[in-house]
């Protein structure tokens, strides 16, 4: 699609704004560049605008609700049980921590959640790249698993607003998880989808108590935020509870697509030797 | 879309595939897993099986060649020119090494293209975690322009074998480039987006240059591979040459974004004030 932006063709004018650094004004004034390039505009079905920049019409999706929420992998290995007491151990402070405030605990959670996806789909795409070998799709389900954990976040953060010091633990957070879990996941990418498998089950639950909350009322069904209606196409009325009813349904696929990534491991192979589920949700 | 796998619903029994470490022989045998995800049956327009798993038809696209191949930032400020002399310095040894033998060339450098989009796109996500913000779509733009100059390099492996002391090189090449580009993004972004612009007007110049040892019959005008064929959605009897063109477009295209990043910095604002420009080949 052609995207020329500037009447002008070869090396640029100097006085243009591209090559000058002009600190425009922060307000409101469109950021200008030699080197600009428009986005395709995009219309909803009805018409109206596409009011959103990190996701498409065709990009979103109906969560396949039926989907079994009590499955669990049984740990049989050592690595495999102590994955699992490992998650285990993590529920205990994180309870104790959020008690029953669901929505405050999703939306931390969430950004921890959002990690492992890109952390592991990055060191797949290096590996592609030094050994010269294909990936089998599996770049993609894993970064399509962190950009939908992260649209989780954006979510929920239009219901429950964090303040400072939860803004400076998930700093804190973040810096851990995300050097522990590469270091982890070059060391043994088996034990690190296996403990992902883990916290998504773990996850399922707390989302279960969530739904608990809101239907005894602790927690006000407020209305679903309008970047959730979108994303997974609610209708127009929908609540809080039918978004934590299809982010639920979305940590089960991620537990099946992460404990099926443990299992090719388990079996010697490695993941480019069993197609990535792409687009499973 | 469901994707029940097995028939055994809750906890699974002990002696399935699935929790065991059964080491089964490493030949043709299916991966068997409890947790199987089978992915989805995809067929091209004329009912042929897609053979690709990591990018599916409605992925691939026709690049646009009337692409300004000439653009050229000129470096003003001091970071510019810093970035401008840092890649005309890498460009001498480059030259040394490779001479003339331009596909060697494209298959080693495109090991090193596909870091900065994913390096870039990763630390955009955390970003968009740990302050709870928008991303502009900017993870997806990112590493949208990683996987496409992975693509180039799967099918740069095709048509150009990497010896043993090549492979040893892009490994160390990628040891030092990611950990190097990764500080250098945590510290300016500015600069890494403005330096991965030179580095795409460099290609171009790269490509030119092979396109030209096509013509005089240096290089041997081979067959175009087939992952080639359908990514870029070639003619049947499509070749190499055509291939280096359609490249050749796409590096055009990540040096207007990247150059375009940059001057979103240089303005003062961040990337997420920007919409960004997915699906812009």
């Amino acid at each position: 699609s052609k995207m020329t932006f500037e009447k002008k063709k070869t090396t640029e004018e100097k006085g243009s704004s591209g090559g000058k650094a002009d600190q425009g004004n922060k307000g409101e004034q469109l950021i200008v560049s030699y080197w600009g390039v428009k986005p395709m505009k995009i219309t909803k079905e009805d018409g109206t605008e596409w009011k959103w920049s990190c996701f498409r019409p065709w990009e979103t999706y109906k969560s396949d609700l039926t989907i079994d929420l009590k499955k669990h992998h049984v740990p049989s290995t050592l690595p495999d049980k102590l994955a699992y007491w490992t998650v285990k151990s993590l529920r205990w402070p994180t309870d104790l921590f959020f008690q029953r405030r669901y929505g405050c605990r999703a939306m931390m959670l969430e950004t921890v959640a959002a990690v492992p996806g890109m952390v592991g789909g990055m060191l797949v795409h290096c590996k592609s790249l030094r050994r010269f070998e294909q990936s089998g799709g599996w770049i993609k389900a894993l970064l399509e698993e962190a950009e939908n954990e992260r649209m989780h976040l954006m979510t929920f953060m239009e219901v429950a607003k964090p303040n400072w010091y939860e803004r400076a633990l998930v700093i804190a957070v973040q810096g851990i998880f995300f050097n522990a879990y590469f270091l982890g996941y070059l060391i043994s990418p088996k034990f690190a989808h296996r403990m992902v498998g883990y916290l998504e089950e773990e996850a399922i639950h707390s989302y279960t108590e969530f739904l608990k909350e809101l239907d005894n009322g602790n927690i006000e069904n407020v209305p679903a935020p309008a970047i959730a209606i979108d994303y997974w196409r609610l209708e127009a009325d929908a609540t809080l509870r039918d978004v934590v009813m299809v982010v639920r349904a979305d940590e089960a696929h991620h537990r099946d697509v992460n404990h099926y990534a443990s299992d090719i491991h388990y079996q010697g192979r490695e993941l480019k030797e069993a197609p990535a589920p792409i687009g499973y949700h």
